[in-house]
């Protein structure tokens, strides 16, 4: 049994050293980062673990089960965005603290524990995230991230360098995952969902597909005065009109979500038409399918909102990520208790990035 | 008959002079509007009219008629914003030259004609517009100018000083309206009504009531991947829909028209539903009444929107100027030719501010 109230200790003892009314100061590579692993390390201190940093920065603590040819892996992230939430990654890792420190009052568990404490998994810094995972994973490329620059302008390899990660020798944090049978990690929701349901936890079904375009309608500038309703080529009318149709595809499409979080319009004031409105557009789902006809959809939406305003749209496409679909993959091997699934399959996904 | 082949020549000769790519470059109280104005005392210099500056900055070009208790002025502005069109206040001011020019050819007209460069019309460096002309009519209070700072954080009083101007004398240009039985401006339209209907002029017939407000909806930023649609307190769909019902309630007033220019959300951006949008909304007609239900529709919808979207509604008053009908006002003096409407109602009414 995990002693919930310690962990709840570790967690405030770490937002008060490395938290604030702001939030969360954890961004990787700084020191405030490294105040957050110090305390993690004098936590695992106490316990009979033999704790070691990967070639990628990552930080591993092992605690020997009765087969070590077993591993399971338990752990999260310490590092946060410049104002992150107090529980993001740090739930993970001090509730892998917990499990760890329950299954050694209990004497050997059956199977190894193995605590990780990915670093940089948020990628506040370079704008890359999940260095440490992705260098353990094989799929981090070097030349990739090596010239990346802060805002500062230093490059990515400089910096990691100063905590002894060799960005060449990254990879060689993969021999970690040897004898691993599972990997869990306790996540604080980034939505709404589970508290508005009132349960307490649910299981990742996979990874969102993304689809992010930038919408871009232009109509013609005009003075708000002196042009009659009627003869207005209006592109915030245009994009507002996209907007509401684009909220009815996510609406309509269980398990999708469609997003227009602004727009921004030239001239842009308060005495003219607006000309030319630019509109970020992000779409999700955990299906394929389900994404590719919400993009159709939200393309005909754009479309039918610039005839209508007399606008012309351009749709550019700016990224797009794949959905994945962790259970399905996972079929053919029986079912964790871990894994039991408490809410309907609507609402999962992990919502990184 | 004026020669309108000298008129735009002069015209092309002062873009020339203060023109260029960005449009005109005639911001009053610069060196710029110095040339304007040199240019213009050049083209008055070839005409038997007596030229002198008021009070207030303002230049007046004297051409006796048969009768010299009865005066007619026309002119227009010199100055222009930063990037102004080429033919804003130009026109007028050409045009009232090409008037001088051809009466003076015919011997002396009937009544006294009087040439009028108003200075500052727009207010471009101080953000107070009709310097001269308010203080020509009288409406100028010295005081509330006086202080008012341009980007360099020069006073007015100091600016207008240098170019003769002292301030608590500018009312005194008043004098200037001795005798005067009519005003006549020609000014470029600043829509596109008379292009759209093929029609060569009109005349104003008054000035749009103007209701200006800011709208703040404010519903709760969330993750674009993590929040179910419908779980959102979106505050840019609810900018996106009164925007829409706000469009519907011009296009439904004849003689109407209301503007949404353009929304500010935060965080704005595009892995984020936006919890906050600042919408600004310009509304006008030359009914009072019908500018006043215009107002409650727009209020009404604004409010049906934040319900819709769950957000919350904070509608702020910036600014109102009231309707004026220069033409009922003159209902009881006949009509000159030059008053003759040649549209309908409609479309009608100074731009201007």
């Amino acid at each position: 049994m995990i002693d919930a109230d310690g962990v709840l200790a570790d967690l405030r003892e770490l937002a008060r050293l490395t938290g604030g009314p702001g939030g969360a100061r954890r961004v990787c590579w700084t020191d405030e980062w490294t105040a957050a692993r110090d305390f993690l390390r004098s936590r695992l201190d106490e316990l009979p673990v033999t704790v070691s940093v990967d070639e990628a920065g990552n930080i591993w603590a092992d605690l020997p089960g009765e087969r070590e040819d077993a591993v399971v892996v338990v752990g999260s992230h310490s590092d946060s965005v410049p104002a992150g939430g107090w529980l993001d990654g740090a739930l993970g890792i001090y509730g892998a603290v917990g499990a760890l420190r329950a299954q050694a009052a209990n004497g050997k568990p059956p199977v190894s524990l193995r605590l990780v404490d990915w670093a940089d998994e948020e990628g506040a810094r370079f704008g890359r995230s999940l260095f440490g995972s992705s260098a353990c994973a094989g799929t981090l490329d070097p030349d990739e991230v090596r010239d990346l620059l802060d805002k500062g302008g230093e490059r990515l390899e400089d910096v990691v360098g100063r905590y002894d990660v060799a960005l060449d020798r990254a990879s060689e944090s993969h021999a970690r995952l040897a004898n691993v049978r599972a990997y869990l990690e306790l996540h604080i929701e980034q939505g709404p969902v589970l508290e508005s349901r009132d349960e307490p936890a649910a299981a990742v079904l996979g990874t969102f597909g993304v689809e992010r375009h930038l919408a871009v309608f232009t109509g013609q500038a005009a003075h708000a005065g002196a042009t009659p309703m009627e003869l207005r080529r209006d592109s915030f009318a245009a994009t507002a009109q996209a907007a509401l149709a684009i909220r009815e595809i996510g609406l309509r499409h269980e398990g999708g979500v469609c997003t227009v979080g602004g727009a921004t319009s030239e001239p842009g004031v308060v005495t003219a038409v607006a000309g030319r409105t630019e509109m970020l557009l992000d779409q999700r789902s955990l299906d394929a399918d389900q994404l590719a006809t919400m993009l159709d959809e939200a393309r005909a939406a754009c479309e039918q909102a610039a005839a209508d305003q007399g606008c012309e749209l351009d749709l550019r496409h700016l990224w797009r990520m794949r959905a994945s679909r962790w259970w399905q993959r996972a079929a053919r091997t029986p079912r964790s208790p871990a894994g039991r699934c408490t809410t309907p399959p609507r609402w999962r996904g992990c919502c990184r990035p």
